[in-house]
């Protein structure tokens, strides 16, 4: 399976995600905030008139905004028309889809250049509201009338985890404690600060100090969500926006001389309700869409520089690093632990902070991931730069994994 | 402009429209059936196997049956997963942006055989709360606020037709007079009556009888919606669901001897709010898709068989036929009104009935055109096949003309 024409990554801007400075904009200028930082970061300029299509990704305007008809606004509202625009939607993973048939149209012969993003914008509604919006994403039939939420659907996998492989919600908090250090290196990122830091300043008003990480996490701070599941284990609510420019390989030298190629795509789905899957501690859509992903690019896991994949929750990280093969069965929470998975360690995760610290808003997240990988590759990553990145692997999953892209990129 | 790889239509199939037999039904379950009835209709068999992805058009699910993540939900209850599947969402033109990523989703060599369609379940909520979901297709900012609602901001399109070419609403009913009689002709349409008919059905209550189509529609029966549109100057909401079976052209000869095959394809967006636009008696982007779409398939309008064009209101049928090239400015009131537009006409418009009678489940209006284009090229369109169909056009339209998608097709 190849693609009948290379397409390669020539620009790619993102907005900070956050919960609070945004709320004075809409979407739509979240958007074209992000696309504008996506047409300044091209090497050699581009003209906005070369731009011929826009994809763009949003799970739940209407939830959020009362607003549907997301492609033909965001296009309009970036002076583009009358180039075409439409939108994708498949819940979390929103983006990756506006990607995904960014890519399709450019190989297709269709279009040259395109732009594709995504668009969340979450926070002017209530924490119950936004649940709601996001539990649009599991089965309305027969998740949600038993009073299923996401927190609990991955509360789930981890109890399913921790039973198999004799793991624990301790060792589990090497992931926050990771993210939380890769946040603090990156200005876009929701929560740009270590957990220690954090716990020392909520304890200040408490007559609190903490010695480490793990002790904050195991204090009243760190409140139950879903068990085993704490406030730490969860990504956060957030506004924000990302986009990225992509153009076909021959076009591509016009921009920039070092494109970012894209070398794999796939997507994959698996049954929307958790009752129906195979398996807890695994989620096949990720299983099968890695494994496509490196058919495609002739590569394997062990190939692989820098990855960001979906950690929504915790233990989605752990499942992903293992369902993609970087990590046998069991093992992904150890290699966490043992640092494998840090910005010096053999394989980086989530070198951004991840959903975890850069935010989730659930539509922009998966061009907000390749943004990370575009800045790695071209060793623009500054503080959180790892060494010699010349391969990224993108895993963006749509609720509990009933939908999920993996694309492999190469400097 | 032209695809890397040619794709064909080999299969197509969909429910009934209708207001009131689909309510025990769920959207996914309507989408079953047509995809179903797609499946079976590939003449030489096809295994669901062989379908490699599933794409989606549906409006505001979230409003309707309060689930995303629509791509996954109807791949899975196929019973297709791993395949991917993801949801497009362009207001009404929904599946046409299904259909179009198909037909990329091919061309780009990512898959052979494709799934492509459209669904939406609108009959459960009260005609308020439709009016409301349906309005999430305009300016949330701007057009909502003051009280427009569609009816309305069709109507102002009407009102500038009738100004600029001094035609008349009397005029305008030969387009639901046509639409009726074509309706009364296909057993997949919500209303299959002509209106005299109805009119008639109506009256015989009230001690009323009727000798004529103008003289029901000049009665009480065909009250005011937004001046000056009227009842039957209006699409129904609609339950339903419609899919079509896409292969490469190099595939498509394993499953029929007669594909039907994709010439032409374009997408185009227009300002979102009206008051930007620089006309009301023309959609640019139906202009500009035209153009395109036309110019890919090495086409001119004169060259058209048969085409199905949006007309949610019976002023769009006129503009639309206008904005493609069929007829001069001002000029397509009157051809509909001698006939030219009729199934024994030179170019028979709408021969399903259109929006008006066929009926408009949003997400389901794009692919149940195309659906309609398919029978008629193979001849297949009964009591309604107008003779030596070789070459049909698709024109889809999202809201009031903020997007827009064109395809021809050619046996």
């Amino acid at each position: 399976m190849s693609l009948a024409r290379g397409v390669s990554l020539v620009g790619a801007g993102m907005t900070r995600f956050h919960h609070r400075i945004h709320q004075d904009k809409s979407g739509r200028e979240l958007f074209n905030e992000a696309a504008e930082k996506a047409i300044e970061s091209v090497d050699g300029g581009i003209d906005r008139r070369d731009l011929q299509a826009v994809f763009v990704g949003y799970f739940t305007p209407e939830a959020y905004e009362h607003q549907g008809h997301i492609g033909a606004q965001v296009t309009d509202w970036l002076g583009l028309c009358p180039v075409s625009g439409w939108r994708t939607e498949s819940a979390c993973a929103s983006s990756a889809y506006a990607f995904l048939t960014g890519v399709l149209a450019i190989a297709s012969g269709l279009y040259d250049v395109v732009l594709v993003g995504g668009v969340e914008k979450m926070t002017e509604l209530s924490t119950e509201q936004v649940t709601d919006a996001l539990s649009m994403a599991a089965c309305d039939d027969y998740e949600l009338p038993p009073g299923a939420t996401f927190p609990g659907l991955y509360a789930l996998l981890a109890q399913a985890y921790f039973k198999k492989y004799g793991a624990t919600w301790e060792q589990l908090q090497a992931v926050p404690i990771k993210s939380h250090h890769n946040g603090s290196l990156n200005s876009n990122a929701q929560f740009q600060e270590e957990i220690i830091d954090i716990g020392n300043r909520w304890g200040a008003r408490r007559g609190l100090s903490f010695k480490d990480n793990m002790e904050v996490l195991k204090s009243t701070l760190n409140r139950m969500v879903a068990y085993p599941l704490r406030l730490f284990d969860c990504c956060p609510i957030s506004d924000g926006a990302a986009t990225a420019i992509l153009a076909a390989d021959d076009v591509a030298k016009k921009y920039t001389d070092t494109p970012i190629k894209i070398k794999g795509v796939s997507a994959t789905t698996d049954n929307l309700a958790i009752h129906d899957r195979t398996s807890l501690t695994s989620l096949r859509a990720t299983v099968e869409a890695g494994k496509r992903a490196f058919s495609m690019a002739g590569m394997k896991p062990k190939d692989v520089d820098v990855a960001d994949v979906h950690d929504c929750f915790t233990i989605a990280e752990i499942l992903a690093i293992e369902d993609l093969g970087f990590f046998k069965r069991g093992e992904g929470i150890r290699a966490v632990e043992e640092g494998i998975t840090s910005l010096k360690g053999d394989i980086p995760i989530n070198t951004d902070g991840g959903l975890k610290c850069k935010g989730h808003p659930a539509g922009a997240t998966g061009v907000g991931m390749i943004h990370e990988i575009w800045k790695q590759l071209r060793g623009e990553a500054g503080k959180r730069q790892i060494s010699n990145a010349e391969i990224g692997l993108l895993h963006n999953v749509g609720g509990d994994g009933a939908s999920c892209v993996v694309s492999i990129f190469s400097r």
